[in-house]
């Protein structure tokens, strides 16, 4: 195995040093990398793949077989409930979807709110501008709502990209002219093509336009306002299935449909959009792609609002392993073998964990559990190229043997590490051997999981405003639970608080609310434990929502939204890594609000 | 809503009562429900959709356009990796299965163990012989390879059922009778023949047969095996798209040509089953029925191995809100209102979770923050029947307006409790009363999830072995976690123990251990929040395994698995709930045991 799970892409010399002072005491809670981390990736497994992609030109594709993918995990992804992303952590997906090979980074809704413009425009600075070996660099979307102040931020926000792209969508079912828009059919015909025609004219020449609700709409008129907008200069047409009700062969038809009758549609390219409320999306975006689109909009683990959109690693694999049989040849650009970590990144970011049984990427997919997979016979590639755990580059856990307990040294450490994609050196990979130290006196054997654990409650911490210091707590069936809270500030000041509760992680929590003082309330609350064996490492999520702050504005409905924050903590006590969780959480969502007052000019990450 | 989640199905008056005494004591662990419970449901939400289920009859169907639904999550889903349910579970299973409407239940593979066979004949006596209101009864069949043996097994188990079904399989792919079988092609014909001809010949008049991995077969020799099998009495053939990777249109097609070729097709039910590897199970059922398919296999939360199987709430959605439209007008007898607590407990029994995207039954499916949404605008049924939440059975968290708190009488929670569909009076309304008093005090508000956590907590476990008394333990950063713990035999007796270890439940699970003295690995752990706020119930769940013991056999490859077992708890102290999902699942695997004591001819639920 030894390549799989390549650098983590939270690392980067472009992330600036963090302040905060790291800690030798192996139980500090926040112990924060510095960012100089000599984090690299081993190139070796680079996928071919990429190479077939064809040069980028807005409207056309020169190979007429290559399927542009689309990925809006950042843009449609994050509006689903609970899945706010800080702007550190969007830009950390952004690393991966392009190291993933994605043609079109959809980051944001610039328009919703300054923390969103900040960091779609943060993307674009960076990843925007980040080529890789082969010369690609993912196209920056931003959407807007077909008005000027949408169309003008988004423009400001990706234009630093060296591919920028508007995406202005509009509704045009009779249903939502009538009860949402109220205007008539011509208006919203000259709305968007004067819109379409305002985002060119700012500069932009990759101008994507939906018609949202289009499965609903009439036909005729479907075709005259993409008509006009193609008019009007729109390089992608995007047609959404946007409540998520068609069927594969009904989808089909409708892009079939649309590239028979619409005037000037060759000189575009058409796009699928398809949410899941059915179960149906994945089936419904191949269909439109068999059917002539050649950009598909997905999010990685098909996360959206309500039952989600079609998943990238469905879409891809399916392309990827019946295109050249069944699908005209169809192909993608995506590098398969960083599915995987993507899928983690944005569970983990998102809370939107994925099901056992979830395809590709659940937990179980690839767990072969029956004989006449586990025997290898099914690696006789017959009749269809089956899917292996490599191809999306699932790393078979200890599979090189290496065992690591509490007489491994630092070498057999760093090693390890760098099996995994961690290439830490100096005091690095001091403070995490100090970490695993203290944990392998407490547990035999520590896992592959186990390590990545340790890392992760590292890697995955936003800024530390406030770090724990020590816990001390009492509960049980008997008594009163009690906890006692040492927290330490961003000036390095410590305070101490206690608090009954009615169990100990509602005690622990009342004490660290008496420290910060601020008003906050408890969405989500859930744990797993990493491993195996009752001496697992257990990492907690927690998901809160400030009162009367932190807010944004829906791209769909236009309404005001109270933003929530998640944080994470791992550890082998269950309630210091509920409190790791909390603070965690706290400390994303006081970064999030002093994003907020960033300049507009700034290109720095400060969250 | 008033009459959403009806009866909970565990109470029924066929299953003997506890002999375990129950306590007033609000925080005993295990106060069992008296299995005399006067629970019975509301019939004025029956759906009028079972009213058009056409007689039946093994090898056709009267109506044209109706599609049976064949749940195999007893068989196919329990095969899962950690699924493993009890016979009481099952029971409880099937008995919802059977209030869905679902025209078959695959109930088990009764020659895997004497557990599973128990299971199969237990749901077949009693669920195989409720026959509802509108006449009808599910048929219970169960799973055997072709040999006699495994038919024996499974007819001993389904045929005290009023319609038992005996499904049996061979594989058909070169791949297969190269590698697996090991015969000829005319060796196999023979087999399948003469076991199909061995399952009539035991008085079963209704066989159904698969030809394993059907989609890799050679057509013509397919068809060959199929007119084989017609001729020797088989009344179901069914086409497993067993590795997961046939496209809609491909299948679609498969089942056409089998429709089109098989001499005798026309005197038989064709069915699928589809896994779900690229993410189409769903997509590719439709395009089988649409085909000419008339059965139809699926799972409850699309469970089983690997990425697992057509979810049944995805396909009989899909069928009902496009049926008539787009596909001909089919239409199943499934009554889509049970949906939503079928769904439940699947995921509590196999502890499978459903993602929060999850197509219809996830937690966000309905969650609609858009505006578009929000605004009811989509009521307007233009051009799809939308699903509506109350469709499935999904009730809106207090609807009533009525909030319980510590002011809270009993009338007020019999109300309540009579409107989440438990009907409980005398000493059980009692016994829940005093505990949901105890949370109550510590819980400004109690909402309707924290009731059915309390409920739930009760209702889903096994027969208590071992029950808790008290718990006490110290944690935290400072010092070393302890905790002692009390529990109390099933011959009342009380033993006390303590332990130091890694975290309070590590040390709280050392503690059991020295009491229980029982071997065990504990192989998942996870926690949840049942509601908001920081005073929230927790539900914890553990999957263990004994070591030497609990085995069984795998349907398709035949091996020897390790059962393991799956244990909840809920409480607002976290270790407490932990400590209590633990014991739950000892209780489990020591229930399971006695059940393999179970004399063949006894039909009592033991475990």
């Amino acid at each position: 195995m030894a390549t799989l799970f390549l650098n983590h892409p939270t690392f980067s010399p472009t992330t600036p040093s963090s302040k905060i002072p790291t800690s030798l005491n192996p139980t500090s809670p926040l112990l924060l990398f510095s960012k100089s981390s000599k984090l690299s990736y081993n190139k070796s497994i680079k996928c071919s793949l990429s190479q077939t992609r064809p040069e980028y030109i807005p409207n056309k594709i020169p190979d007429p077989n290559y399927v542009r993918i689309f990925d809006t995990t950042l843009r449609d992804g994050e509006q689903s409930p609970g899945a706010t992303m800080t702007s550190k952590e969007k830009l950390d997906v952004a690393r991966q979807l392009s190291k993933l090979g994605v043609d079109i980074i959809e980051a944001g809704f610039p328009a919703s709110s300054n923390d969103d413009l900040e960091a779609v425009k943060i993307i674009a600075r960076e990843v925007g501008n980040a080529i890789d070996d082969d010369g690609h660099v993912p196209v920056i979307c931003g959407l807007a709502r077909c008005n000027k102040a949408d169309i003008d931020a988004a423009w400001e926000a990706v234009k630093y990209a060296k591919r920028p792209r508007i995406h202005t969508f509009i509704a045009t079912s009779e249903i939502h002219l009538k009860y949402k828009l109220r205007k008539s059919r011509e208006e919203v015909i000259a709305i968007a093509k004067e819109m379409v025609g305002y985002a060119r004219s700012l500069g932009c020449n990759d101008v994507e336009f939906s018609p949202e609700d289009a499965g609903r709409s009439d036909r005729e008129y479907l075709y005259e306002v993409l008509e006009a907008v193609i008019k009007a200069g729109a390089t992608t047409l995007n047609i959404p299935d946007t409540v998520g009700y068609t069927l594969p062969t009904e989808f089909g038809k409708l892009i079939a449909d649309i590239k028979l009758n619409t005037p000037g549609i060759d000189n575009v390219i058409i796009s699928t959009h398809c949410q899941n409320d059915l179960g149906l999306s994945t089936a419904n975006t191949i269909a439109g792609a068999y059917a002539g689109a050649r950009q598909l909009e997905v999010t990685i683990n098909g996360i959206g609002e309500r039952a989600g959109n079609a998943s990238l690693e469905e879409v891809v694999m399916a392309i990827r392993c019946r295109g050249k049989e069944l699908l005209g040849g169809l192909h993608t650009g995506v590098n398969t073998r960083h599915i995987v970590m993507a899928s983690k990144m944005v569970a983990e970011f998102t809370g939107l964990h994925v099901q056992p049984h979830k395809a590709i990427v659940g937990a179980n997919a690839f767990a072969h559990e029956s004989g006449i997979h586990q025997d290898g016979m099914l690696k006789f590639k017959g009749t269809y190229e089956i899917m292996s755990p490599e191809d999306i580059g699932l790393s078979r856990s200890n599979d090189s043997g290496i065992v690591l307990g509490k007489l491994s040294g630092r070498h057999a450490l760093r090693s390890r590490l760098l099996e995994l994609g961690y290439e830490l050196d100096g005091k690095d990979l001091d403070d995490v051997f100090w970490r695993f130290k203290a944990v392998a006196e407490k547990k035999k054997h520590l896992s592959d999981g186990d390590i990545e654990a340790l890392i992760s409650d590292e890697i995955f911490q936003p800024q530390a405003i406030w770090s724990l210091g020590d816990l001390q707590v009492t509960c049980g069936t008997l008594g009163l639970s009690t906890a006692t809270v040492k927290l330490i500030g961003i000036d390095g000041v410590e305070h101490i608080a206690c608090s009954v509760g009615t169990g100990p992680v509602d005690a622990a929590y009342k004490a660290i609310d008496q420290i910060v003082k601020v008003s906050v309330s408890l969405l989500e609350y859930s744990m797993n434990s990493v491993t195996e064996g009752i001496d697992a490492i257990a990492s907690t999520r927690v998901v809160i929502v400030g009162e009367n702050s932190h807010t944004s504005t829906h791209a769909i409905s236009g309404q005001t939204i109270n933003r929530t924050f998640s944080g994470t903590g791992a550890g082998m006590d269950i309630v210091v890594s509920s409190v790791r969780a909390y603070v965690s959480a706290l400390n994303k969502m006081f970064g999030f609000s002093r994003t907020s007052k960033v300049s507009p000019e700034s290109s720095e990450v400060t969250a």
